[in-house]
């Protein structure tokens, strides 16, 4: 079981890093709204965020002094007991609206005029019109890339959650693979997956793709009664929520047996790509420069290649940026965590694999091969 | 187990409500976008409209012929497969912008100068940004309240499935309650819950709220460790999604033992508030109308009443329109479906309760009581 309960961000890093894009971009006051930005400048995030998006909880964050925890009441214990902000700024659902606080928040503060950083990716254009309308005067600025950056290097403690959550799950999806066997349904299969996840510390289901036969063609399959059959092949894309806000996702392909020609050639060509691509992973070269890699490794290997990204960053969204797609052109750091995840439509289904690659200062660890995967599985 | 497979909407009532839409509000197109209404015009939803939030999938209904259905490549076999719209528009992930491929459609249909109903509370404002950059002739109008009002009178196929789906919530709870005894962590009842919700059908959990002793007084509190003692309070609000789309939300409050005579006087007194409320909901009465009931019934009883809202409805989304709150002035219809969720704080927590209750031709009907709640319930 692993330990999910500990914080893995500190105020003082959060603070410093918001206060940081502060003064690099010029703003008065940087806004988060979405629950990832507001769970790392806040420490917490409510429930009801996820649940009933309309509810919104904001937090302000200017160059010094504390920030403002804009809440729903219904919230407010949450509010006190669970953040490191301690400028609280409660509002009574359906009685007042929540960009309404924000702007009586920010004219409080002085920025009637202001530069004001917000998530122009998140925040609706109802609210953004509505907080315009409030605030004529102030200049609103996309800070969405601000706050992919701020959280595009890990902390230590993310690191660790994150890799801790990625093994359990290859450990899940391997244990539940052991059990396999011809006949039995893919529903079957996921609910071992989900029940060895949960054995580890796995809370909340995010995702779960498995697929066999005739299924395997759709990418995004979700299991069935479709049963496992001689000669088949059995691929899963899983991943759970982790200390109530990181995220899994691990995808893996297996055969039923006996394997087929055709099944391990795939297979050991899309291992060689994946590692090719793996191989190049570390500080200085650009995300987009290993989706360039990536095609050419499955040009010479003569496999299809049709993805729009080979893999993603992960933390406290599924995908985060920086994404490893041709129009990316960030440099990879240390610090930060990626899944990369080539794939390719074979002979007989999608053939999937995903790894969680961390980029360190002398170039890169695989955070999530609890087994040889190289070898293609073979269900016995 | 319940059946979660069958389809619950279906194409003429789905798109004829839409239809009425356009012609009621004077519109060229309605354009929906949030995987809730995605799914309530096409019959489907893509897993990652969930997980991939920029990964957007829309649709653009007219007057009349084929709506244009606008999804990721990615999905293509989905979209193909399990949408009823035959109209299909893919665009490529990171090469093509979503809302780019919306303005073209739009162009395409004629309505560069068109009104054009969108849905101002889900788009982000960057998106409604480039549109209106995109098509600057155009009239955008907000589409919600449209939207809402389709969905707010239920089909006989998601009355069932809501129903079934709250009772089994409700035996779920009840059955975890009879197993509860001194000494049980929240942690094991919770999941005790989710198991028993399992075997009849639920598949994600959505929310779980469960807590005794001091963690009852927050209303959010997530499952820890904490153990049942002689004489607390045990309350949760459950719910898991249902056929993939669909959500069940109760909440309920029981007792350690010996039932202490507070206790038991907060219950009697909440649930005759609760059932006050109940008998007044019919056809034709405001939803404000409800709320105020219940703050009228919570003073006779010398409750405190600090509930933001009472109630809502609920559907494809957890909280959906109308609500029960101060400012909702919708009548009640028929084949409305609401969760009707008095609280309050007593001497030691947070009691609440909440059930599913269906607008009739002639009254309503109560859907989520598999067992006698009047009765506060004590574990043996």
């Amino acid at each position: 079981m692993i330990d999910t309960k500990s914080a893995v961000i500190d105020r003082e890093s959060s603070l410093g890093k918001a206060r940081d894009a502060i003064r690099h971009a010029e703003l008065h006051a940087l806004v988060a709204a979405s629950p990832a930005n507001f769970y790392y400048l806040t420490g917490t995030s409510f429930l009801s965020q996820r649940t009933i998006p309309e509810r919104l909880g904001m937090v302000s964050v200017t160059a010094s002094g504390e920030p403002t925890l804009i809440y729903c009441t219904i919230e407010e214990g949450h509010a006190r007991q669970e953040s490191w902000i301690k400028g609280l700024r409660g509002y009574t659902e359906f009685v007042d609206t929540p960009v309404d606080v924000l702007s009586e928040v920010l004219r409080e503060q002085g920025f009637e005029r202001g530069r004001i950083g917000i998530e122009m990716r998140f925040i609706s254009a109802r609210d953004f019109e509505r907080l315009r309308q409030a605030l004529p005067e102030a200049e609103f600025v996309a800070a969405d890339g601000l706050f992919d950056r701020m959280r595009a290097i890990k902390t230590q403690g993310e690191i660790e959650l994150l890799g801790a959550a990625a093994l359990a799950t290859d450990e899940s999806i391997r244990a539940a693979f052991e059990e396999a066997a011809v006949g039995m349904t893919e529903r079957a299969i996921g609910d071992l997956m989900q029940a060895e996840c949960r054995a580890r510390g796995g809370e909340q289901l995010i995702h779960l793709v498995l697929a066999t036969g005739e299924n395997g063609f759709k990418v995004h399959a979700l299991p069935t009664d479709t049963k496992l059959e001689r000669g088949g092949v059995l691929r899963t894309d899983f991943g759970m929520s982790w200390g109530g806000r990181y995220f899994s996702d691990i995808a893996r392909t297996a055969f039923v047996g006996p394997l087929q020609p055709w099944q391990e050639e795939t297979y050991r060509k899309l291992e060689r790509g994946h590692q090719a691509v793996i191989a190049a992973m570390r500080s200085g070269v650009k995300a987009s420069d290993l989706y360039r890699l990536c095609a050419a490794e499955f040009e010479k290997a003569s496999l299809d290649f049709k993805m729009p990204h080979i893999g993603h960053s992960i933390g406290v969204v599924m995908h985060e940026n920086p994404m490893l797609q041709p129009f990316d052109d960030t440099p990879l750091e240390a610090g930060m965590v990626f899944m990369l995840e080539p794939g390719v439509t074979g002979r007989d289904g999608f053939y999937h694999t995903e790894d969680m690659i961390l980029i360190t200062e002398d170039g890169h660890r695989v955070l999530s091969r609890s087994a040889d995967w190289s070898e293609p599985m073979v269900l016995s």
